[in-house]
């Protein structure tokens, strides 16, 4: 193999060697290796300034974030085999801690796959591709997970935000058999219909399974309120451990209808109640019709995208978890949530705190959320743990 | 009721109209109310600038965390039935929760009673006072914890490092029948024998109950290597969950004879082997000797109990990781935690990052640790957030 060398200045080498993946355009060495050089999505030689390698990457030479690495083992590129055994290696992490196929099987940089999601339903699975790099590397990734998985479908939902940064232009693509429109997946015993061409990101999002589980301990003949609640994940699974009634509000008309969907599958349409709307109204409303819940759930979509609109964030966050705090019973449970990358955990927590003493109660946080294990943390990259949530226990003063 | 004042600088209301409980002693305005003037464990009536009514708290005149802000009615005092209600609320999250009577009934701060632990084995109560305030209260603790659960005993192990810096001597009391030498308990569906009167605090630690419960999942089958063992709670956890071996390491005799004990009581004895020694002169012999293991449990004491052994104590925590990293199969399993309140999490993350990439290893973050709900945070006290850890897979680069 002879790939063209990508050198990074002097002492830039450091952050690699500590367990990163990333290279910045202005770590690397452009009088010796300039960046137009190469071309979009090609992969390279990372070497330090003294000429020694790193590993494998892969370049867009448009971007600050230009290159990433997918090899320590600077002998050897990404390629098919080299899928297989990526792929090999993030299937028996999930089969050993889930019973049934389904969860995220590929995380990215997580499992030493920079712009790759692919998500697994049983024998369908559904793919993100957000890089110049991976895109280049589509049939390789398909070939391989056909090996791996042998699935019936593979759909490219290649339609993300992501995307943009890499000049890619967005795409869903059927790239092996055929997706139904829709699916039935299960998740923590409870089952549901999810529709992978037209849902959210991959259609499901399997990230806050574990919460699901950790907030179903409180569900037992209480009224639930699941704020931002899109198909139901966290209110059906509510139900389904014994919830007294379930109240959702979502913003999309779709999705309350899919959640309909999902609550007559679990048998719990006769406790459902859908408030479609923007959920601060909805909850403002609620609370004006003298509505009360022994449990809030608000798990937003995430307020800060960018890093820029942290204070605003910041203050969405603390409105509906305030919102949300009226609407308690006394001794109420709140599961509080972001999805937010640029957002703290310890913000979060000072959202809730700040909520609590506005309101003059007393907040005692009794569990603490986080993404499940088919989302790996790698431990050197911050963006890769990004789901916090607080459960707490809201009393008067 | 009438208490004395104490009143505080002008601003320096906001840390606790934000919800904190503590006024430190450059915070009072010590030429209207001195220090001097208040006697050890008084309770007064703490005063914004402006005359403002804060709450009730209790002062010791001697230290620096001077008061304690135990009620934010400022008409009603800590006393007898104020202890009586805090108990019932403390008891009935636990009684929520947990279906066995076996748990942290009072975690101080986060409970509303700053100064008091207390432990709950069953009929039997173990307490820790640590602060001047609630020495003072002794006797309305006792009388109120008797109405409250009608134990058959109480035992005060007031022997904490924390009492030196109120000024407390240290005393193992007992308040209230008689509490047996050794006690039978209950964690996680499995049993103990703790000691009470001797064990370290009051003799079990609960605050990682649901740690214990989140690696039993990779127990199965698997060599586990239980670092610090002290009595076995992890490691009898996994063997009872069907690890093939277990192997322990203390420093204490004793704590290796109780773990034999209940290996004995949990039926696993003929897999359970003791290894007496310094944690890491202990693994790196077992490592020269060849062993290996799928699983490795590293929950030390705390290396940092004061802020200045802050960087010793970060490569200790960086040198038993690494240590216990080398003695791991391929693909194997490291639960790594601190109880350290001086460690944030992303230091013990960081640890863990550096130990791996030192030993050219792929590791990958798939659950995180905390304290159980029986020691609930409270949201503007960061000291009541002491427990982090991660469970985290480790691969071949």
């Amino acid at each position: 193999m002879s790939l063209a060398k990508l050198q990074l200045k002097k002492n830039e080498e450091k952050r690699i060697k500590s367990g990163h993946l990333w290279v910045y355009s202005n770590e690397v060495d452009t009088n010796a290796t300039p960046l137009k050089s190469f071309s979009v999505g090609q992969q390279v030689l990372i070497e330090s300034a003294q000429g020694k390698p790193l590993g494998v990457g892969y370049i867009n030479p448009n971007n600050l974030l230009c290159a990433r690495l997918v090899n320590r083992d600077y002998k050897r590129g990404l390629d098919k085999s080299l899928f297989v055994h990526r792929f090999k290696i993030a299937q028996s992490l999930r089969e050993r801690v889930f019973d049934k196929p389904f969860y995220r099987l590929v995380y990215g940089e997580s499992d030493g796959l920079p712009g790759l999601i692919v998500d697994r339903f049983a024998n369908h699975l559904v793919v993100q591709i957000t890089t110049a790099g991976m895109e280049a590397l589509k049939t390789d990734i398909i070939e391989a997970l056909i090996k791996v998985c042998k699935p019936e479908s593979i759909l490219l939902r290649n339609d993300s935000n992501a995307r943009k940064a890499e000049s890619l232009s967005n795409v869903i693509e059927q790239a092996h058999g055929v997706t139904p429109d829709s699916l039935q997946i299960e998740e923590n015993d409870t089952q549901f219909v999810i529709h992978p061409h037209t849902g959210q990101k991959t259609g499901w999002f399997y990230d806050h399974r574990v919460s699901r589980q950790q907030i179903a301990k409180y569900a037992k003949g209480q009224r639930v309120l699941d704020v931002f609640s899109y198909i139901g994940a966290f209110g059906i699974q509510m139900a389904k451990h014994g919830a007294s009634e379930l109240w959702s509000i979502d913003i999309s008309a779709k999705a309350l209808d899919e959640l309909d969907q999902n609550a007559a599958l679990n048998g719990i349409q006769d406790i459902t109640t859908c408030v479609e709307g923007d959920a601060y109204t909805a909850m403002t409303e609620l609370k004006q019709q003298g509505e009360k819940f022994d449990v809030v759930i608000v798990d937003p979509p995430a307020f800060i995208k960018k890093k820029k609109d942290h204070k605003a964030g910041l203050n969405a966050y603390r409105k509906v978890n305030e919102a949300a705090i009226r609407l308690l019973n006394r001794d109420g449970i709140l599961l509080s949530a972001s999805c937010s990358m640029h957002l703290k955990s310890n913000e979060l927590q000072g959202c809730i705190r700040g909520a609590g003493r506005h309101l003059d109660k007393t907040v005692q946080i009794i569990e603490q959320c986080h993404q499940g294990q088919d989302h790996p943390i790698h431990p050197a990259i911050d963006e890769t743990r990004y789901i916090k949530g607080f459960i707490s226990r809201v009393l008067s003063a």
